[in-house]
């Protein structure tokens, strides 16, 4: 079948009719959000759904068909990208559709869809298996050092900008911004010892925050190297 | 005991048990921090830390007669923040309340009770031994990077913006600001001098801040090699 | 010939003179731009676009001439820049010379000439066939993370900040400034879901968006050793 | 003696001394930029500094007596930086003070007299010289980038905002804050155009300017581990 297979000549070219139709169905959605879009693109845009809609219905049906235990289809990851990415459509219509617009914001996911064709994601996979347990750790790490920042200014710049830094909450969008190096501007230390205080966090906080991009990277090297060797043994 | 062993089914249980109230801890102390709170909010906040630090004041005792060298517990970095989540409360018991406001930040500290309980965070003690050297290193060089940059830009800026770089202090904060890719926003160089030099400042100055990051990183990639080893060595 | 052998001393010395005039030309472009020129300036500046020009020129006559294959070297890519160098030049006397302005950007091509005549490329040529697959797939995931990051940060700020979020398109940018963590500070979340939101795109969009780095980091390690070994067969 | 030697107990002692006496002067030097410093300051600042540069002058001329060539280590690098801690002081009685204020910023190399007394310096030697060749490649190819993105985001701003994007040369100093996500926020695109633009450069720009400091911490991985194996083999 053309849905399951995807290393004959039929099931690259539906796999990539596929993966366009995705494409066509997401840039629809995000003009879709423009305020101001006249009636002719309203009608374009809801024919183009109509047509992916139909699309996407068919091959979920078909996949469901061809699955060797349905069930088991419907429920695993995949089985329900595909099943919200048409869901919103059906509901809409049921509905009343400016209620309904919120569940709109669950099409998104189409685009995971894009992920699901690519095989090289193999290697990722044995890299994420490679790195989990540092990286839950390193969330930890992050999360307790927000905290940490946040309180710290909060305690350092509470009487001096009452207005920005007036809880730990507020406090927590400022540690976000700072550590992940975003610094919108819209709030910062003022104060000589929120100042100080924000190199101390700096000067560590960035060796946390950036440390999992690292660990990723050198997983993802050691997965190619025990993918090659997978593959040469396979050879031989 | 349950108190110091974690790996029966009961110790396990009592640490969920403790990290949970650790997290509820700090959540209303945050929540504190909010200027308008209503007087039921507050006595709901009270009462929640009243049956913390009860609990967190039980495990210390009992920590302390559990010990074999109770004096070593006290002393011991953990035994010290233990003491030091559960202090403030009576403190502020005794002196004035708003006086003590401001112990009550070292509150923040059970937060790394969290890590204490995590026996993953062998391989990063590993991997700090590895780095250990280079990490100074890298530090001293950040803050002479950092002092130069201060200077550099006080010389080319301070005639054009006398208010934001009226001293090397004052560039200071520009400097970390800027090394560290921040950038807020509350102060840049405006002269073509200045910015030239900003320019030269980011080229060398973001391959030293973010080397460290990448020195963790690989440092722990090691850690694994070396554990993992170490796990092998222990089967056969 | 000088123009195709850079390994002998006359070679060498052409090499440098054109990179040379390749910089001389760049400043004069970048000077043409400032808005308020004096006559004099824009003499002295189409002279040295002539001089360089009219080197320029006699260098791709003479490599045409030269090239055993003449056709592929017009059609290889560093052909097409330097045709697309001194193009614009003569475009510009044939066509009204303001309408013209337009092409004289594709002038800037020619700072990739510099990049031509550097040996040490061969490792990146190397590093660059090692990573391609995981580069590919980074930019695909990076550009479902900055639509995921659009659409959500859409549905939460467009009723706060219906002017900034006005459309996923507009979003757009704002994903792109927060997950390279430029942050400028021109469009940001003001509502609490908006920065909850914004703290789980940057924990998880920062390692997706850095990581390319470290790969092609550790892929430039390989393929120095993979040439170090290549260096070392051929010496024994 | 005790200037050359820093393996002894009192060569040591005279190391920390004089790293105490720089980070002393250095402290001083910041504070004399203050603009409204009292007289009893300027005072106290007139005599640390008399004492520092004493002593500094007593240790120049110590180190040009001991030394086995008092040419060679007085053209050397250290001894270049050891004078121009010192000359700023004499050059300022000698000429009008106001107008040597200048000459003054050259104390800031002092701070790397810090560096000088640091043995673990040897290993950032050795990766030094493993990512020379890659370092100045990427140096090439990060200005050539900066020059490409100034060049086109003039042409695609500089109508909508002729007062920042006014030419090429304004346009850079947005490339080098962009490029380095520092993003000041003081100079941005505005345009859908220049928007789109910087997508792409940022895409591509941030793998460029992120790599080399991947490429050193990968060396200094390399030169710990030939470092240690110098050592193992001067052990057996």
């Amino acid at each position: 079948m053309l849905v399951e297979d995807n290393t004959s000549e039929g099931g690259k070219v539906f796999d990539y009719f596929i993966q366009g139709l995705i494409l066509i169905s997401l840039i629809s959605f995000s003009i879709e959000t423009f305020p101001d879009n006249s009636f002719e693109t309203k009608q374009v845009l809801f024919i183009t759904e109509l047509f992916c809609v139909t699309i996407f219905s068919a091959e979920y049906i078909l996949r469901v068909a061809v699955a060797k235990n349905p069930l088991k289809y419907i429920f695993s990851f995949y089985g329900m990208i595909d099943l919200l990415a048409i869901l919103p459509f059906y509901l809409n219509a049921a509905i009343d559709l400016r209620a309904a617009r919120v569940f709109r914001v669950f099409r998104i996911f189409t685009a995971l869809k894009l992920i699901r064709y690519n095989r090289a994601l193999h290697r990722f996979h044995i890299a994420a298996g490679i790195v989990k347990e540092e990286m839950i750790l390193f969330f930890i790490t992050t999360a307790i050092l927000i905290f940490l920042a946040a309180s710290g200014i909060y305690f350092f710049e509470n009487e001096a900008q009452p207005e920005l830094f007036c809880s730990i909450f507020h406090s927590l969008w400022w540690a976000v911004a700072t550590l992940t190096t975003v610094g919108y501007g819209d709030i910062f230390p003022i104060t000589p010892g929120g100042k100080v205080f924000t190199f101390f966090v700096l000067i560590i906080g960035i060796g946390v925050v950036t440390v999992p991009a690292g660990l990723v990277a050198s997983a993802i090297a050691k997965a190619r190297k025990l993918d090659d060797e997978e593959q040469q043994k396979l050879k031989n």
